[in-house]
């Protein structure tokens, strides 16, 4: 049965990194004791040793061992015997980039279909969807596909911003975004926002966390759904 | 002589479509009766001859006509044979795919450096630099290739956005990503604020508009150009 945690961000503002998701992350990984880290995204460019060091900093009160992936030297055979994996934000055109060239979308996508303990942070969420369409990240490098893990039959646009009232910028609202890729995609878009997640058990979708989420459907009016209610798409 | 404007935004706030540009644009266009419209980058998903009807309604007053080059059977032939041209903003994945999908990136290209009159606003400026990774775009639609126009030695990041003070957001500020696009690409990168636009002249780039730009050049601190400036890259 797949379990799975789709975060919105990694840190919401105040405090510190996964602080606000720890409890949820302490029952998720009850049974787990290392955990494997992708630091594909690489947050502002930092380097794949900085990014784990954070993710280890912050299971260790938990008592989990993080190991980069970027470490082993066969990551597909590393994937296949992890217990659980944690996929960090960052930039999800790059993370994306880095699965398909080191041959590990199909082998990840199997095995946590299959179980394999699976949290995912911003971009590290993203590619749970069907596609990384919904990104809100700058495309710094080109990807074989935009095809994802499809672990949910959605997408997901995390870091979800309602529009700002009484905003004179004439950049696109997030919302209008979304429904231009509607215009070209029939996809359901999950909007999380901060401070949300998804937890996934198995067929049943969970939005936890204090805020509702933003439901959009191709040609139909985006709807919320409350905190604690299950998501049915 | 290729002779462009590079415009960040159509609209700026409180005014009317191209209204805030109308003199630069009465001047570049004034030897000009016809204007191509390239309306592929379709925001909101809006019809090609809907947005090709806002575009013809702007440039009304000014007595010049506008065509949608979705009226031509033979698109290229209707770039070679073009006086002007005026590429939309919009969704520039979807832009970069129809150019590519009609064959048209390298006629185009042609054609403006040897001085078909050119005006790009927003989606329509990105696609003047080397390549469409410093968009603020949704990737709805898989494109050939991110390389672009290349008429100009730089990339442009039009509705340059100064990062909100006190915001509680934690997705990326602009700065933070034109500097993830830096880790993995080494093209200058001009950041225009709405309101602004670049007229170039052969070699001659001046900045225009009342707002200066910020510059972003690999591994330096970004700086700031005053307008009625040149660029010098």
């Amino acid at each position: 049965m797949k379990k799975i945690i789709i975060a919105s961000t990694s840190t919401v503002h105040g405090s510190e990194y996964l602080e606000y998701i720890k409890e949820e992350l302490f029952s998720f990984f009850e049974n787990t004791k290392t955990i494997v880290f992708i630091p594909y995204a690489r947050p502002g460019g930092i380097s794949h040793d900085d990014y784990t060091a954070t993710a280890a900093k912050a299971f260790k009160e938990m008592q989990k061992e993080v190991i980069g992936l970027h470490t082993f030297q066969d990551p597909v055979k590393a994937i296949q015997e992890a217990d659980a994996v944690f996929t960090g934000g960052g930039n999800t055109f790059l993370l994306v980039s880095q699965l398909y060239k080191n041959g590990l979308m199909e082998v990840l996508r199997e095995r946590v279909l299959n179980g394999l303990l699976y949290l995912g942070t911003s971009a590290g969420s993203n590619i749970t969807g069907q596609t990384m369409q919904t990104t809100n990240d700058m495309p710094i490098i080109y990807p074989p596909s935009f095809k994802t893990l499809g672990l949910v039959p959605f997408n997901i646009n995390p870091h979800y911003l309602d529009p700002i009232e009484g905003s004179t910028h004439m950049g696109e609202t997030r919302e209008t975004r979304i429904k231009e890729f509607h215009k070209f995609n029939d996809t359901v878009v999950i909007g999380l926002r901060e401070g949300s997640w998804l937890r996934v058990d198995g067929d049943e979708i969970v939005l936890k966390g204090k805020l509702p989420a933003r439901i959009f459907k191709a040609g139909e009016e985006a709807f919320e759904v409350p905190a604690g209610e299950q998501i049915k798409i």
